[in-house]
């Protein structure tokens, strides 16, 4: 059910042409309320694309009726031809649903310079026949049409107190996120006031999309947004509320990982003993983007150096000749030497923790990443996106 | 003759068992004056090597005689006893050929981790047989000793006004310089003050080997040396020596990056109209780190929306809706929309142009680096470094 679970929302996917396979492609979500109010946050990365320039705008006001999201196409780098098309898209979609263009998101995801009169003329078709198609169990619907090279469908649901959350993602390259990520959409039927909704969602994506980091790309259309219909009429316990999103986000997070392109191992950087959650985190991007890493873990070879010469670029508070490298459990490197022989790890399961203790105070983080394989360089050389 | 093309230089390579194939792997060379002076630029990266905190300090006083090199391991996080091994390496050098150990300094390179007994035998073993071996014509070996995954030694001379500058350089992989990069030693039979070969090798890497990057990936253990003889008995115009030492590590910076690990297209991203050299800087080596990028070079695929994602990380001063972006030689983005057809773009030739005008000011630089292939993967995931 997905984005379709909490109450007052109805969702569709169709396809509109714009992927060549003919997999959906265009997806609508709507929030018949009663209350309208919804957060976004977007990517940090400055080249923007029209749709999140467009969404900035009409979120402003902490409210919107509806999400029009497509793929195979990013309308990004496409002139203000590609801005009307986005704006054309909501003026759409209001007019057929009755409220106005400014209560409409858009979203797209697909190949940067794509937005042409096609792209423009099938995304208007599919937004016109997704919102014919609106249906009270459309999420997973919905969910299939945002894809791109994902190779599944990422859902995710949670329920207490009477309310609940839904979520769908889409992402699966260019997955580094700044202050958002990938596109995501989170519907709550929880009575939400847009400050209360804001400050949750931001809390909420801060310790999961933004502690993704799969290779290090950064992308231009990256989209979270929470839309809330207080149709359970229950003004959630902040605290219970704030633990279930999280929850659903890191849940929806690790489903990206997952199915990130060609990786072969989902690989969790724990920095432990850090002075500062900051420090944890920087210590454990500088790993996760390091091409040397990543590909020694694709090899099954448990090569702590690479590790201690990736955290070294960092500032982070610590001495390089005193921290320790734990790999799936075995203590490879105590305090800058060689501990544990490397044949003692096994690096053969899919899942791979590596634990990281600078030694130097309290703070912790956790950053996700991938392997870098032979699969991620032919399917990023072999198709555009 | 590389190293030993100036006066006063002698050199020699020989097997001492580091390597399990048995190729060279220990390097001496010798500065057999009159002048000793010496200057040296190391790698910014915190986590450092034995040999590099050793030449630090051999080199503070701007002389040395003597600098020993190994490949087969690289002496780093190896604790005191790695340390000892590289002291124990200076002082059987200096004994051997008459100095202090002081003015002898010391480079490794191999895996991380690696500095056992039999390492330090080995070591100690080969300095010994290489000073025996001490030749006028011995450059090319010592070129060949410092190898690793390198396929050909690198090695270059230039000379100008009665003066002679060589080098040897090695490098493949872990290939992202901050301060200094890979290992490299310059020597020349120019008479230089300490303070003028400092400030010479300091300008000259800075717009070179600065500039290369690889795979993104800062070693432990670079160190780029300049030693110089005075033999020539000339004081050279400050001018042109800074020319010819800008040009040789130029060419020696183009030797690593065409032989760097795996890679199919050497790429010359030139940054400019930019509003100062740093932001120049930034920018070439955002587009150089992108993953996404490099994997669209080896596709042959002129993807001008991932060289856009990339730099819309950095804080250079630009618009990114102003920018243009010309690939080998076509345009292919102009103010950050679509100009001519990707497929007018012919990457096809290994030499790869990426022109990026940002179109705010008058600075430029140019950022050296390689595709992201199966073959780096393949190499970088098979075999530990």
């Amino acid at each position: 059910m997905s984005v379709t679970a909490p109450q007052g929302f109805e969702a569709a996917g169709v396809s509109a042409g714009l992927k060549s396979t003919g997999k959906p492609d265009v997806a609508v979500i709507v929030n018949r309320g009663p209350r309208d109010t919804a957060a976004a946050v977007f990517t940090s990365n400055r080249a923007q694309a029209n749709p999140i320039m467009w969404s900035k705008q009409a979120i402003s006001d902490g409210s919107a009726r509806a999400i029009v999201l497509n793929s195979g196409g990013a309308n990004c780098f496409t002139g203000s031809f590609g801005f009307q098309t986005t704006h054309q898209t909501a003026e759409r979609a209001a007019e057929l649903l009755g409220i106005g263009a400014i209560d409409v998101l858009v979203c797209s995801t697909g190949l940067i310079g794509t937005g042409d009169e096609t792209f423009r003329t099938r995304v208007l078709d599919g937004t016109e026949r997704a919102i014919a198609a609106l249906a009270a169990d459309g999420g997973e619907r919905a969910a299939a049409a945002i894809m791109t090279t994902d190779t599944v469908p990422k859902t995710a649901v949670r329920a207490r107190d009477g309310w609940t959350i839904g979520g769908i993602a889409k992402g699966a390259g260019m997955l580094a996120p700044g202050l958002a990520t990938m596109l995501v959409v989170l519907t709550t039927d929880a009575d939400l006031t847009p400050e209360a909704a804001d400050a949750q969602l931001r809390a909420a994506t801060r310790t999961t999309f933004d502690r993704l980091d799969s290779d290090g790309a950064m992308s231009t259309n990256d989209q979270v947004t929470l839309l809330a219909s207080g149709a359970s009429g229950i003004v959630p316990e902040p605290d219970a509320f704030g633990e279930e999103l999280q929850a659903l986000c890191l849940d929806l997070a690790a489903q990206l990982m997952r199915d990130a392109e060609g990786a072969s191992h989902d690989i969790r950087i724990e920095v432990v003993g850090a002075a500062s959650e900051d420090d944890a985190v920087v210590v454990g991007r500088s790993v996760a983007r390091n091409n040397l890493f990543k590909t020694a873990i694709f090899g099954n070879d448990p090569n702590w150096g690479r590790v201690l010469a990736a955290i070294g670029t960092t500032d982070a508070e610590f001495d390089p000749y005193d921290v320790d490298v734990t790999i799936n459990g075995v203590r490879v490197c105590t305090q800058g030497g060689p501990d544990r022989p490397r044949d003692e790890v096994d690096l053969a399961p899919r899942d791979t923790h590596v634990l990281i203790d600078l030694r130097v105070g309290p703070d912790a983080a956790t950053i996700m990443t991938n392997d870098l394989t032979h699969a991620y360089v032919h399917e990023n050389s072999a198709y555009s996106s």
